[in-house]
């Protein structure tokens, strides 16, 4: 009910704060027999770190999964798996200038209204940090799936726009510049976008598109649990999400039945796929593809207004290290919702199979 | 796992397919002593009935809901809510000619693929008659939280936009026109494409804009069960449903920090509502103001090729009864859908105060 | 969280009260292509239904099942299955003398704290009514485990035991006599006991106990959702029931491990079976056995004392139909419930296979 | 669905086998702004900590509770509660002689046929030891619902049996001796008991009776989710629990309804209480008590044949430090877990007060 868990089958429940000691996870319902990849894992994770390049936080933590359960000798037992990723390089008085002050566009307000107190260091539990430990569950379900491909990418950051077609894209240069995006000039754009901004103590939004190649027929649920309902819940309970769009999308809504019907070939599949992969709420085999939209970081080093608790309108400098565009670390965290997504859609599938 | 429920606490179950002898659900979870106004509800459902002006389906069907239990004399009495609207009209021969043929961007595909086999009458579960269900469930989740406004609206259908800004609109005059746009003029625009794409035998797509006001601060949970992401999935959940915006949305991805912040007032409010009302996936008491895409209806009277279970491809002709864009019936869904995630919010916020 | 749903995946949820049009039910998640036997479900259904024999209450209900969706030529489609069972003879006058009176040891008097209002008609909500709709929803189940055997049977009417162990029953005679004790001598003594019992104007409890053969290996989780935990609360939910226990039981307790101890034979069997075929939360092939208590039924014809709403202590006489013993139409609610707690962890182990 | 959650509003996940490097758990839900006090949850796991007294097993854990996250200055914060305690006295080596052998009684056989692999480690997952968390979590609900009293106790060891009413015992005696019974000469005559079946490498069962006092009227959901039903199954989930029972109980199920109803006084309360508190699966304000029956522990000292992996029968001797009695350490996790489900009810209930 408290909204901390995920998933119905494969299931990640996380608790942690941004200067806590520790943030962690519980997977349960991993299937046994699964041989783990832990540098897999790891590696997914120091793609979500900070400090990993110049147009990310500099914060540094090594960012070090261990797991305490649910593995045995190199292998998933079936039973759940808990996981810890310490926090190592808090500075917690970088907060204290935000103690009684509630920081425009951030969850401060929200949280000090709904609960009453709030650990208000780094953000505490509205820390994008959380999502680490959504990186480690999705690098296990990634595993678990691993005959579906899941390519996420910097597909925008402001104006700056990939206009390719996914098709053209050669998704093994993601990882090679430090904006995650697959056609390397565009790249560099993006990242000189970024450290202009950035020098400006501003920041900018942008998008990750995700392609989801080899998904298997079937996946999704009719009706509430939609397989693109469920990604785009997925993708908006990620810090700064403003929207999701998968197949034609937004553009879709301006089209005709005629063009937008996808006709099929002989052998099932369809020439065209403005459907984005998925009919009536289930997988059809094509290419699934969408879309988020990610608002620019509200932390920005320029003054600004603010409210502090006692009513007060008073002027704030951002302080700490903060991301100028959260895009390149939202890229691994796209991945690893949409792999969760999958391996749960994919465990209910064999109830019935 | 199965997907036919909605809601944690306030909770939806329907049943039923397109051509079978009814459809209905169970609502779990509403409190105790509600006086519930019997007429709303029906109100809300002839809002979404085939059949009420010549831009929609002409299947006549009264979708009159009957209850079967949970009121005692007129009030709840907290034990389940069962209620049944019975298909009175349904042409069950209309669709012999797709009995063994996937129509292109419907679900019978994937219907048949999933489950082996499928009730084809009608589009059988994968038919958007269910969402009468939700209508009925959600017209009683606005009487529980009376004190929220929830006005939905169709603010594009095709290329035809309604541009003014929400706050300028008389929500009042949404019902005065049969593709509900609030400005007539633009209304009026609306309904001519509407009829001469219908004349082509074609579809068309649009959108719907929703926005709640006098929401209570503090509805949501962090982490996955974020408002904006429950949201997101209650829409993404609704028949040819592409994308979901709130706040700024995707135009947000294109802005910096500094012109996305919204500031705050002394009471709490905020300057500007970039945020769209939530912060941190919790309400802060501003507007909440969202954007639904809705794709074109697929089944068009044009003549399609499309795919037989043999694996040839067949020329078919659109029959039945359809209609010639789906947003000025989903206006009233949209609404249902998101009574209930306010419903459920507001319910399990009393747990905690 | 109100309570009207049973399952995870093989899911039931019920609606309705004992003197409302109708009650029902939703089954969600059965799988497709199941061919059903009505007649089947309609012959558990006459298994409970009132007005059967002497020794059960007069109530005459059909209790003829329909079902609304989810089968499509005689085959479950994968989609929910709605069923309704009318109410046709409930004798509501009946019931107006307890309309300001708490009965003693029902639910009258906590369910108006609860919720401050109740239909008092025939228990309304709380009545043994709804037992009906498991009943159906354990029909289906039961067919779609039909390789697991449930022998459920009456073993003790007050101070009548059937004291034969299980092994050496015939449950082909469970169904010959009114009390539903496969040992036709005992049931005559138990059928004697029942009716001299409701002469009186008085009632009597007493035990159900259920076997399971032919479970296969493997069924339950451990620790939270042990098979026998959900089995217990399966059957701790069934109106009147006060006590459960399988295997050794409450025997169990007052033994050593050396005796209490199933040693191995090489097959993986077992030479006794102490354990009642779960170890560890898990079936381990041998079979099940369980028993539980029911508790005389409250509503006596005989005057007692009890309370009104105002605070008054009055007298009052019972009226209405009711059963003298509730164990005979238990028996096949026993069985209905543990196939819907089988039927469930037959489908979460396909997962993990 | 794999079984490592409890509670539904006030919720727990677990983690940990018995020989890993910790065990630990997520307790979700917990309401914001209750001061913990941390030693009383210490208190708590030191009730239920191996190596307490000559009558349990002598494997020597400090079982301290670290928490991670959830506490801000001394005061939950509504976020998820992470916690660990670390395994650190496991003699790992103690369990070589069973890697290949499935102990007669335990949860070996099942578990290696469910998952295919296992961590035979002490028991691995299957290893009380996992209770510990749920003492933790339960120590916290206590604090939640601190008006409540919660007072298990030993109520038989093997035939020894505290035969007085509950009404004349005095509880803060229970932990003045190893085997927690309120009556001292009971007490002794159990200890006895237990020391000589140790010296015979021989154990034995009891029960553990629990009685809960000032629990407020109104809590339990009707129909599935019974107080006493979830009760049930919140005992039967304890390791090595083989019945369960409430009010009456067995003893119920031989009465006439005029013995057994339980006729109002003016208030409300009842004038006998064989109900236990809870009328239609709600409390009634009455003491709600029940009884747990919990079989001998199947680690026997004495020699014993058992099969191995490859099928055959082989003699084996138990070897490790195991308890010769589960009931004085289940105390504690007898109250821990009836906590949870009231602090669960009690969370449900302010959604409909």
């Amino acid at each position: 009910m408290a909204g901390n868990s995920f998933g119905k089958i494969f299931k990640l429940t996380t608790f942690g704060e941004s200067h806590g000691q520790a943030i962690g996870g519980i997977i349960d319902g991993c299937p046994s027999g699964l041989e783990l990849d832990l540098k897999a894992i790891q590696s997914e994770l120091d793609r979500r770190k900070p400090g990993q390049s110049k147009i990310v936080t500099q914060r540094k933590e090594s960012d070090s999964v261990e797991f305490l359960s649910g593995l045995f000798e190199g292998k998933t037992t079936g039973t759940p798996i808990g996981f810890l990723i310490m926090n190592t390089n808090q500075n917690s008085k970088d907060y204290s200038h935000i103690k009684d002050v509630y920081r425009p566009s951030h969850a401060d307000y929200t949280y000090e209204k709904k609960y009453g107190v709030r650990d208000y260091r780094g953000g505490g539990r509205s820390s994008a940090r959380e999502t680490a430990c959504r990186v480690v569950a999705g690098a296990i379900a990634k595993q678990l799936i691993n005959s579906i491909e899941i390519h996420a990418f910097t597909s925008s950051v402001g104006d700056i726009f990939l206009e390719k077609p996914y098709q053209s894209l050669d998704f093994s240069k993601t990882e090679t510049n430090a904006v995650r995006c697959p056609d390397p000039e565009v790249a560099n754009k993006m990242i000189e976008k970024i450290q202009s901004i950035k020098k400006d103590g501003n920041t900018i939004g942008g998008t990750v598109t995700c392609i989801l190649k080899n998904v298997p027929v079937g996946l999704g649920e009719p009706v509430f649990d939609k397989l693109h309902a469920d990604l785009g819940k997925a993708m908006l309970s990620i810090n700064a999400v403003k929207g999701f769009e998968y197949g034609s999308g937004f553009c879709g809504a301006r089209m005709t039945g005629k063009e937008h019907n996808d006709l099929f070939n002989e052998d099932g599949s369809t020439k065209t796929n403005l459907s984005g992969g998925i009919q009536g709420g289930i997988s059809n085999g094509m290419d699934i593809y969408f879309r988020v939209a990610f608002k620019p970081v509200a932390t920005i080093i320029q003054k600004q207004e603010t409210l502090d608790k006692a009513g007060n309108i008073v002027e704030m400098q951002g302080k700490g290290r903060h991301d100028p565009c959260v895009v390149p670390r939202a890229v691994p965290i796209v991945e690893a919702m949409a792999a969760l997504v999958l391996a749960d859609f994919y465990l209910i599938n064999k109830i019935y199979n």
